[in-house]
């Protein structure tokens, strides 16, 4: 086997595991986001800030990718939903048996959600071929990292449905065009969508909120019109 | 062949070619850094501002990584320094024969450096096992990144001959506690060095320009003294 071939299986073998998470997830209407974006782009604090905005109303959890740590696990669950640590073993991405190992795993802690939140590995690269069943693909920058970046990794800004922006409490101290971020990406994602948030002031927060809760009553009245159909 | 043995086929003939590489480098006395961050931590601003300081003393040469685009390879040659693009085909790091190959085409451009700075793809995981014939690895952290990186990406961080902390202009605005990474970084690289600048403000650099003066002229030194004695 060539290396190619042995990609080639690797990817069959994500893409039956994920196709079999997306049934599950449809069955328990659970809406489920990817979120994917290098080291240190706010994902986890943006994860925590809509824990803790959503928890009293929606059944939240969230499985944190990650080389090493349990770090990030730990901040989800301080918010006081449950949360798993999946640790890939080197590996840049998660894939998808890892994330059905962890579910199965996690048991009842993490069935039944009406929101999972998944954080992947820290990497605009790897984690884009991955499906892990998600109904979206989540990607983040920081104004701190450039507005250089969508051009640079085309796949994932190209990819993702949603573009975040975050840290714009940082726009005064840094130098970083919205605007051209902005072309970028409505050059690579036409049909995609763009929000600006600070987790840390809360600006913008309640944008990002609203595209979660309304993504979740979509999937909710998609399964129930598939139940009347069926 | 497994998908392990193909891993250990890749790194086998990529050792093969970083050897190569560092035959060549020791020959002509050429000081070779192998830059490794996340995307937008300033490894480009870095060398750009060590080319400007330093490209009227000492012949300089840039390779740069990417998934896509000339950009960071344009931004080293206004600098007027020789710079050229490696674009990896969506792979998440430089390899050796890459760099080898872009040398031999560029021919005389980029031959008898004093100081080769090549900038790896933006990642803190892929680029970490893949020897380019380099003296060292750097691996910059922003403080926009947060200073949990250096145990959450281990592998880089311990084998990294120095870890430079970039964008401290932005310390007042960021919550980052560097006496928690200088002892991530202590734990995980004993022997390692860290640096603390700001290529925008200048702040640390002339640390910085010395560190790298300072490995050159001891390659230098062990070139003539290995001379002497064959």
């Amino acid at each position: 086997m060539t290396d190619v071939d042995v990609k080639q299986k690797v990817l069959a073998a994500n893409a039956a595991a994920a196709a079999s998470l997306r049934e599950d997830f449809g069955r328990a209407a659970t809406l489920v986001v990817n979120l994917i974006s290098s080291p240190g782009s706010g994902k986890t604090t943006l994860l925590e800030k809509t824990a803790l905005a959503l928890k009293d109303t929606l059944r939240l959890g969230g499985l944190e990718g990650d080389i090493a740590t349990e770090r990030d696990a730990d901040r989800l669950r301080r918010t006081g939903i449950p949360a798993r640590q999946i640790l890939t073993g080197g590996s840049c991405h998660l894939d998808a048996r890892q994330v059905a190992r962890a579910l199965a795993e996690e048991g009842t802690r993490l069935a039944n959600l009406d929101v999972l939140l998944i954080e992947n590995v820290g990497n605009l690269i790897c984690p884009t071929g991955y499906d892990l069943g998600e109904d979206f693909k989540i990607v983040l920058l920081s104004v701190a990292e450039g507005d250089d970046k969508p051009f640079k990794y085309p796949a994932i800004f190209a990819k993702a449905a949603v573009t975040v922006v975050t840290k714009i409490d940082l726009l005064p101290y840094v130098p970083f065009d919205l605007a051209a971020v902005r072309e970028q990406v409505a050059s690579l994602a036409p049909e995609g969508r763009i929000l600006e948030l600070s987790a840390t002031t809360g600006a913008g927060m309640q944008a990002w909120l609203s595209l979660l809760t309304d993504a979740l009553a979509r999937k909710r009245a998609a399964v129930c019109a598939a139940e009347g159909v069926s």
